[in-house]
């Protein structure tokens, strides 16, 4: 600090200045009664807090994996977080950018995998960030492995598309007026075959590409998608690279203009832009020619198996189905830890004089327990959801059109399709009510940016529009649930005329290949918290729903509409359908998880006990929020929902007494916590005061004498003024 | 502009300026095809729509008040608004601030009844505004109406607190540690007879008052809740005026240090702050005595009826349930124009050619007309909940102890108490929910700030957590509705011995008057959209469950917990309870609605008919929501639930037709919503670009040549390198 800066924030002190909490500390020697609430909760974890990581994360070798990442990002002083709500859109879009040179070291020293995983806790601290390079990393190089000829994909990796020597990708793919259709993008890529060029253009106000990631000041290249015209005809939208900027000086490209979309509701690191593009001519080289081909005459040569394009697209939802498991298990781990030392009234039978606990509150264990619970479920189900995808492009990468296992890979393709949209939604939905619950239990501090549940709301709230509008992934995923029951009806139909039994259904859908006996189960009686009557219970209202979507949809048919308006006039039929089967899905994952928790070396009976009491909790929980379905389909009885009530709140309190153990095994630091309400030692109102005063140290009034002084000392109008010299008749009447 | 700046900016719009979209626009003399699909929306009305605007605000001049309004704050320079996406916190402070002279122009000009119309208007367009003026107006002058005797508030009226001239106030009640507990809160004011002084302390760092609006940087004088400690002995939490800064330069006085609380996840314009105060000496006057009064002696003498003092703190209340119903209002103006123009997907049966309209979508129906019914249900709530209020504070302030009528004001007051508890929770989680499915029904362009959903988010988000915490009010209102149940019992046990019928019940609560009738209703096969048939419906699962909830909390008596346990361990049946009792509220506050709008002079059978739409809509998609309470119940079959599905969904379709003429009803203008999607005239492309394109002008290259560049150009390591000039023995063995 410069010797006169010193000497006027000496003097800024003297005046204004807030005194440090010195003051305040505890007598030397004495914790904080916070921290000490914090280490009684740790006392009464009643299984091994690193075992349940180690089985979580599949083993010490991963586990120590991510410590170690999550320290090498804690050290990164690019990475720091501390200061990160307080800076502005421009500021934070320059943090972002300086972030890039040491994430790229990583990222030529250790394999993919690793990698991904690197960004995987990235994307917890620093979403913005996890995006701009996103945009390269996933979608523009993404773009290339899945749309590039080797030869096209050697080439621009020797310009610096792996490692950003000489250039930096974006995705420019939606436009101001069209989203979720891609189909329908404006933008037009028309053979010139006399020049073997494409010229690209963007013909209308809406087709301007919009929302484009890295294009406001980072990219130099984008892929374009654009309708593929060539000699007058349209052969729907392929993908182009296009130039945008000179990377020697970053001076748009002629015919390229570009805009900053500016400010969002978060993520402000990215660089979000609007590009058009004007009779901008590239090689026809420039084309991605993997899967449509278009040669030197202007012949257009398609795929013959459009779909195997398909499965690239569903690297992003897969990965979003994984953060929202482990954003929701930031987000509990803020507003557990808050509770756990948050005192608020007295209540009558607290012995030490203490107000009582918020997580002592049954109401706030309502609140906060199932949630837990949930994101163990979405932790097993972002395993699962993970597996299948890698499983799936593994086969589709090697896979070839005339294979002879084609038909059980494009199987494979429809169900990762299908089982991703759903998800997708479900799951990004569930993570952002799970930020805003949390934001509201911590109450109103949960509203400071620095407590960092409402800059988490911001940044995740995207996930629900972006990649598939939740909405649409949800009738894509009721549309799926139709098809399998079509099948599986059929498939029923056939082994009964021919005695044999048929082929099973994927196990996502496995309940449909015994719908008849769903359909009629009943608990009758049997202990509501067995998981497999939940598990049962789950399949039969899944079944019920699932099959009535089936039903409407085949009475629109024979009343004669096509079978698009019949969907359409069913929507709400899928979208529920698509809900319940959601539930369903995750709870099955659960329980497919604590079986596996068995198997694990690092498991132990305590361990396997609190999944287990985890798992009911979330199956009852959701049956609990359901229970409109299940009276209707009369899986239970009025009598026996009121059990899973009372076990709902029996399993609150009981997973309440591991509470903090359990969010302890997230195995999160404070790093990527980062915030003073969710630290580990429970030191939160020392942290939270620290921080406060860190982030806004004193200043001088910076409009006092400009805008407060002249209020204050302004001259209210009197009387005299309001007559200004006139002599009012009527006045002078009523004065005589 | 200095020509130096002219030029820089010619410069640069010659090298890199996006070109303004002048080549997009429409040929001469054609509508933008949005603007057309606006207009033939509104072809569509089957209602008068300006009348229905005076039915909903009392009449043509009440509605042309509004107007006049809305255009005063339109022409107000300082209330600019369509550069405010972009302000950081301390331009949005400095804003904020500037608007608090024109705004005391109308406050000493108008009556105040009209200025709290204006206000109403200014907390839609700038919720930070309406906070910080609020704090003052509200809070500060609130509790000197409330607490302050005669000769004190013309005491601080002299000094300035009505006009601000020469003071301005803050209201320091919460602190660090304490929020919902205000009995708890640390800070102490101990009273020295022998100087006749108070002596204001913060004892610990959770006594640090929190949270302070005007704190940071306005106020001259905080209203300070303390705990009065004379002689020794406690008497609780109360109110005392204490100087912070000096008016003339704005320097904390002794004893008084102050920070700045910071950033927010919204209203950043209000300048939140904390405050110690170490052992500060006031006179004793300065203690606000209209309920307890310290004498020269230290004499105590308490008020006869506490109940009395807590009116007042129900306004904040009341102005948030009115307040949820306009802010929803707005939200769906936004989100229905842009469903009206916004087109995706063509669907089959498309005739021109052009795609399918969002609002057009059946499940866009069912995601947004909903939320219109429950708009309307929330103004008509509002405004109820406001005669309530009104009235009741009408009899409080001419009340006086052992007057006659006195049982009768602690009734009223004990209804709004528990009634606007309820209703503020209820309709604050309601906007909430209303401004996030709006954005998210927005798709991708919901996330941008420009289009005003995200941060209309943000700033409203604090309602949930303050003044009472949604969840500690919904179960205070819980409590309620169990004493009223109790009170209901008595009556009946009491009118069945005597003979004699009993009185009634308040209003809000007249379903327990009849509850053995209505525990055994049913619906029967009567037509579910039946108004009598919806309200009947939720008067018999509003008994059912309040019933519940009363039964538990007698079943944990008879087992030996006290009554405060008790209503702990019963909490999540309070909570159920009023979740229940506020949806059949709304809806008979609608059904009031449709009755009295029967009476309006501007109302015609065209509006009655569409509000009697609207009310069925809600009655059955409320009913639709909580299902499994129906179902538990038995008021309605499975069948008959169906039924109601089938009848939500129709209803859907039937108020799309009518949506943009209901949203025009609420008369917001252009300027109000600020947002390009939400425009009146429809042409959302251009004007979503052009603001885009204003609030981002070309610029230079903020750090291309610090951070890109370097890292494009930057040397990769290559093999040589990694040696390093190390002759490796391995590697030559190898070579061998």
């Amino acid at each position: 600090m410069a010797p006169s800066s010193e000497r006027r924030t000496a003097q800024l002190e003297k005046h204004i200045a807030p005194q440090a909490c010195a003051s305040y500390a505890n007598p030397v020697g004495q914790k904080p009664a916070t921290v000490q609430a914090m280490q009684d909760e740790r006392d009464r974890a009643n299984f091994e807090v690193q075992k349940l990581t180690y089985v979580l994360e599949g083993g010490k070798k991963a586990a120590d994996q991510k410590q170690k990442m999550m320290l090498e990002l804690e050290r990164d002083v690019t990475f720091r977080m501390y200061d990160i709500h307080d800076l502005t859109k421009d500021e934070l879009r320059y943090r972002t950018m300086e972030k890039f040179h040491n994430i790229l070291h990583h990222l030529s020293n250790e394999s993919v995998a690793i990698f991904k995983q690197r960004l995987a806790i990235v994307s917890l601290i620093d979403p913005g960030f996890w995006t701009r390079f996103g945009v390269h990393f996933g979608l523009f190089f993404g773009a290339l492995q899945g749309s590039a000829t080797s030869g096209q994909f050697a080439y621009w990796a020797s310009k610096g598309a792996v490692s950003l020597n000489g250039m930096i990708g974006c995705f420019a793919m939606t436009e101001l007026g069209h989203g979720s259709n891609v189909a329908a993008l404006e933008t037009t890529a028309t053979f010139d075959a006399a020049a073997d060029q494409f010229i690209i253009h963007t013909p209308t106000i809406t087709a301007t590409k919009w929302w484009i990631g890295g294009a406001a000041h980072t990219a130099t290249h984008a892929v374009v998608f654009a309708q593929l015209i060539v000699n007058g005809k349209k052969y729907g939208v392929k993908s182009f690279v296009v130039p945008l900027r000179d990377p020697k000086t970053y001076t748009l490209l002629p015919g390229i203009n570009i805009g900053d979309i500016g400010k969002k509701m978060g993520r402000d690191g990215i660089d979000n832009g609007w590009i058009t593009v004007t009779n901008v001519r590239i090689p026809r080289a420039y084309m991605l020619m993997k899967h449509t081909k278009v040669s030197r005459q202007g012949e257009v040569k398609e795929p013959p198996l459009q779909q195997l394009t398909y499965g690239a697209l569903l690297q992003g939802r897969t990965a979003m189905v994984v953060d929202s498991g482990n954003v929701a298990k930031k987000a509990l781990t803020i507003a557990i830890r808050y509770a756990a030392v948050r005192r608020q009234f007295s209540s009558s039978n607290s012995a030490n004089g203490l107000e009582t606990k918020l997580l002592d509150y049954p109401i706030h264990q309502r609140r906060l327990m199932p949630l837990l619970a949930q994101a163990f479920a979405m932790h097993f189900t972002g395993m699962e959801m993970q597996k299948m995808y890698d499983q799936m492009m593994e086969r589709l990468d090697s896979a070839s059109p005339g294979d002879a296992d084609m038909e059980e890979v494009l199987e494979a393709l429809k169900e990762t399709h299908g089982t991703s949209a759903g998800l997708k939604a479900f799951c990004t939905w569930n993570c952002l009510n799970t930020i805003e619950q949390c934001r509201q239990a911590c109450g109103g501090h949960g509203y400071s940016a620095y407590t960092g549940l409402a800059g988490m709301y911001n940044d995740f709230a995207v996930q629900c529009t972006w990649e598939g509008d939740n909405t649409i992934l949800t009738l894509q995923s009721g549309r799926y649930l139709i098809s399998c029951y079509r099948e599986a009806c059929a498939i029923r139909d056939n082994a009964k005329k021919s005695g044999k039994p048929g082929k099973k259904m994927a196990p996502g859908v496995g309940y449909l290949n015994h719908m008849d006996e769903l359909l009629g189960a009943k608990c009758n009686g049997r202990p509501v918290h067995d998981l497999a009557v939940i598990a049962e219970a789950w399949d039969s209202v899944s079944t019920f729903f699932v099959k009535r979507a089936g039903e409407a949809v085949d009475e629109c048919l024979r009343n004669g509409q096509d079978l698009d308006v019949a969907l359409e006039e069913c929507s709400q039929h899928r979208l529920y359908a698509s809900k319940i089967h959601s539930f369903g899905y995750l709870t099955h994952r659960f329980i497919d998880g604590v079986n596996t928790a068995k198997s694990s070396p690092d498991s132990t009976p305590a361990i396997q006990n609190i999944l287990l009491q985890l798992a009911q909790l979330y199956g009852l929980y959701t049956i609990e929020e359901n229970a409109g379905a299940f009276l209707q389909c009369g899986y239970f009885s009025p009598s026996e929902m009121d059990q899973v009530r009372t076990n709902v709140t029996r399993l609150c309190k009981t997973v309440r007494d591991q509470a903090i153990p359990l969010v302890d095994a997230f195995a999160y630091s404070d790093y990527i916590i980062n915030s003073p309400l969710g630290r580990a030692d429970g030191n939160v109102y020392e942290h939270y005061y620290a921080q406060i005063k860190r982030a806004n140290p004193p200043q001088e009034h910076p409009y006092f004498h400009k805008l407060i002084k002249p209020l204050l000392e302004r001259e209210v109008l009197d009387n005299d003024d309001e007559e200004a010299g006139l002599e009012d008749e009527d006045e002078d009447e009523d004065e005589e």
